[in-house]
């Protein structure tokens, strides 16, 4: 019996070598393409996998996210009903996010850019305001945007989110579906950050009816999903001085496309889906621990209820 | 009787009009040149005066700096001997600093600097390895280094610190110069942060002696004064390979000269003087309580100690 990882957007020698450390060498782990009996395999470790290839293995029971997002999962239209599904969340992904959510802010706040730009013209300038004020918006408020939303707090910024039900978070003021829309909650800050879990609701959720309610000159950070934006509303929002600088680490299509506008946007900072990267050794862990955990007919870890989506 | 402001790098308008408002307006707050009675100048806020101004005040009796260093007045040969000095320790300035300070670390760890380059190339690339492991050295310990060094450890970076005297700072492993010498602690790090007092004995302490320690491709962050630098070590420490980028906001000479070479160098980033600067409010709270201390005869804030330097 084996566990294939259906991972093609990286080097995944590593993530093999550690599960089958973690499982003391008993069950083979598997690298699509290369998997030599589709029938053994009973568990995949799957992100953004190919259409239709979950179909190859007849008897596969349980299928993990390699990330926090199930979305590649769920939208599987040829996923088998009765699979158990489950996402890796690992405290240093969440480091590793609150860290790249820090530093964008920083940027922003210290403008960083202004400075970078007067240096290659060689030009030594204080501005009339070293710091920009800010009023972080924080869309989404789980397991990241939660505690990214405190450690900013945490810090002296001031912080409101905003999610479907309500929460309570140190020093956060938390608003919810019920409380305001959210063109109600953007109205009160000048830097959105975007954290939400990808579902059919928050699909295309930064858009331009959203923008235009953010005070003139606002920030954006999305490190959610490419999905989120609406690329093209984006364009729109900083023309009319809505949003003046965005930082994106993810977007409709990955590799960002050669000819895609925002490369060469001002006001937009590409980074290439860096904010948080699973650690192979902490994903083998919990990837080996719910192999045996369904082996033994165990409450598994991080299960995605399907319906929630999340 | 009144206060002179002899600071010529900025607009002080908002100081003068928030020091006479603390005042009650029973005290003319005049801002150098234009003093029309120097006889009646009991008290000076200065920064970077010019040489031999403050004997034009035969009646001057207190003189503050309006930051927290004080090397610009303690250096005035022709200095009175019988004046109180005193500094301005702004809350404000000690937040605004440590946030330049997380920024420039966090900047390094994530390598922006890599994705800018490359976005200016439209090149998406994810790099081997994601984060930067660093291991932080603050050098000095004091209202500053102290806090910065503490918020540092609290985000999960391994911190060191290097101080004259023994220190004790949660999550930061203390060293001071009983331990071991500054190149057998720079050799433990491979980020030196710089936040020490401008004196005698740190002038030019950031030299070649020192970076040849360092493990090869570390990084430098200097926030402190520009005589901490020996600005043509830095280079060869550049060439040799010791340190791979330096994040540099102050500098023997400013505004950094036209013709310097760290204006065009790879791997120096430059600050103009931004990482941190009183809050003209806060200060005008600080200066008309110690005027006020002063007339009463009681003790002053923030009192300078001339042989200690700070």
């Amino acid at each position: 019996m084996s566990i294939a990882l259906i991972i093609t957007d990286r080097d995944v020698q590593p993530l093999r070598q550690s599960i089958e450390a973690e499982l003391q060498g008993a069950t083979p782990v598997w690298i699509y393409p290369d998997i030599p009996k589709p029938e053994w395999v009973e568990m995949a470790v799957v992100w953004k996998h190919p259409p239709n290839v979950l179909q190859a293995f007849p008897y596969l029971e349980l299928v993990s996210s390699l990330g926090a997002g199930v979305e590649h999962i769920l939208n599987d239209a040829t996923l088998p009903p009765g699979l158990g599904i489950t996402r890796i969340v690992d405290e240093s992904l969440s480091t590793s996010m609150r860290n790249y959510v820090l530093m964008a802010v920083l940027n922003i706040h210290k403008q960083l850019r202004f400075y970078l730009d007067n240096q290659r013209a060689m030009r030594w300038e204080k501005p009339a305001r070293i710091e920009v004020p800010l009023r972080i918006g924080m869309l989404g408020l789980g397991a990241l945007g939660g505690s990214i939303a405190a450690s900013l707090a945490a810090l002296g910024f001031g912080v409101l989110g905003y999610s479907q039900s309500p929460k309570d978070i140190p020093g956060v003021r938390c608003l919810h579906a019920g409380d305001t829309t959210i063109a109600g909650f953007v109205r009160q800050v000048n830097l959105l950050v975007c954290l939400l879990p990808r579902t059919a609701d928050t699909e295309s959720i930064l858009n331009y009816k959203v923008f235009r309610h953010m005070p003139k000159g606002s920030f954006l950070i999305n490190v959610a999903r490419g999905a989120h934006l609406n690329e093209d509303d984006l364009l729109k929002a900083i023309e009319k001085g809505y949003i003046q600088e965005a930082w994106l680490d993810v977007f409709s299509e990955e590799p960002l496309p050669e000819k895609h506008p925002f490369w060469q946007y001002p006001g937009i900072i590409i980074t290439p889906h860096i904010a948080s990267i699973t650690n192979q050794e902490n994903a083998a862990k919990i990837v080996a621990e719910n192999y045996r955990r369904w082996k033994e007919g165990r409450e598994l870890l991080f299960e995605v209820d399907r319906e929630k989506g999340y």
